[in-house]
């Protein structure tokens, strides 16, 4: 072996290392956000105010490690000059960290709303549906997290398609809330905590999906976004 | 001038006239953007549903032209490998277009609730908040794209410190709305389609604030997002 093959292959080993901690990272920040948004629903059906106080100042976390994350791909881009699967992989945490801070901010929302709603013991049977929302957003969050690590395509476009669920189960509770909020007045500040946080749920589900999004256009290098999920399962299957 | 000098400086000419079209791309992606906030707007102060129609349907473009941009943006850091302020504008423009798609999807729901609304006949006064709070996002959105076509610092911390008027004109129309449907039950759809439309008005501002973070990245390779605008001010006095 020439001393520059050595060279060369000591680069690319120390360049599969960068990519590999960052990766690393990534799953990090996930797991960090995964539990944001466990404590800010466990916050709220508790009505545990400390633990909402807990997830709002812990947000920092998620934002610094964002943007650690955020620096070492620009390094990556502008050190490693990477191209085609590497390019798109570096790509995609770009934009996949973004949608986790979100993800983080969105479970600080829903920290804010279970302080509020604390203050008005709401009925516990009005909580049922958004635990149930949100357990469901959750294992669709932890599927995409799992799915991004493995970039496993399959897996992903059924996060994708899990989101049609969410989406339904999140018009139940707007639908039967405006019931409520019309048959009682009183209960209109409860109803709209409930509102607010379903919607921040919705969101995560779809956040949950943009991840799955990258894992598509990092393996197959097509963007899917604004596609509907049956073509691309159809093209995938053909190609 | 050597062979060598002229075709480097040809490969030179043809990279800035990349960057020049990509960023006249994006300057299109924020005229359509503008246009379809605009729209959705006048679509809910006139009860035009032929027009929120047309916003809903003309997404598509807004969609199109942002995937179309990521391309390019791709494409560039593929083939000319850029580096330091060159690498950082292209990393801002790939996350700028994803906020202009997304500010193009709060149009979308506008128009939504455009549409909804029509169907409720809002009393007149009941809007003039929200048109209000309207144009000042508006005005906010336009002072952004500007600021990020002219990559001027000054403007953008003048755009991030409006966003603090915006946020104070969004908590009003929220506590006037709950008022009013605590007052008569039979308003409450219409409160919840003015509210909605403010939190959709909201996010607008939100995501004008970032392209501002992304000039600021650019231009000083500083990283504000999660610092205080007082602090960035202070530090480029300094600096």
């Amino acid at each position: 072996m020439s001393e520059t093959d050595v060279f060369q292959q000591h680069i690319s080993r120390q360049y599969d290392h960068e990519l590999l901690d960052v990766r690393g990272r990534i799953m990090t920040l996930g797991g960090l956000v995964e539990a944001q948004v466990e404590s800010a629903v466990a916050a709220l059906s508790s009505g545990d105010v400390e633990l909402a106080r807990k997830v709002i100042e812990d947000d920092y976390k998620v934002n610094s490690l964002e943007v650690a994350i955020d620096e070492e791909c620009t390094q990556i881009l502008a050190l490693r000059q990477p191209t085609a699967r590497d390019l798109r992989l570096i790509v995609g945490i770009i934009k996949a960290i973004a949608d986790l801070e979100r993800i983080g901010d969105e479970a600080k929302r829903i920290a804010y709303q279970a302080i509020d709603l604390a203050g008005h013991f709401p009925k516990r049977n009005q909580l049922s549906e958004l635990e149930r929302l949100a357990e469901s957003v959750r294992a669709m969050l932890r599927k995409a997290l799992d799915a991004f690590a493995r970039m496993d395509v399959d897996a992903s476009i059924q996060v994708v398609k899990d989101d049609r669920q969410i989406d339904r189960q999140y018009e139940g509770i707007m639908r039967q809330q405006i019931t409520y909020m019309m048959e009682d007045a009183r209960s209109i500040p409860t109803s709209l905590d409930i509102m607010w946080s379903a919607r921040s749920l919705e969101r995560i589900g779809d956040r949950s999906c943009n991840l799955c999004e990258y894992v598509i256009y990092y393996t197959t290098g097509k963007n899917i976004r604004h596609v509907s999920i049956e073509q691309i399962a159809q093209e995938l299957q053909e190609s």
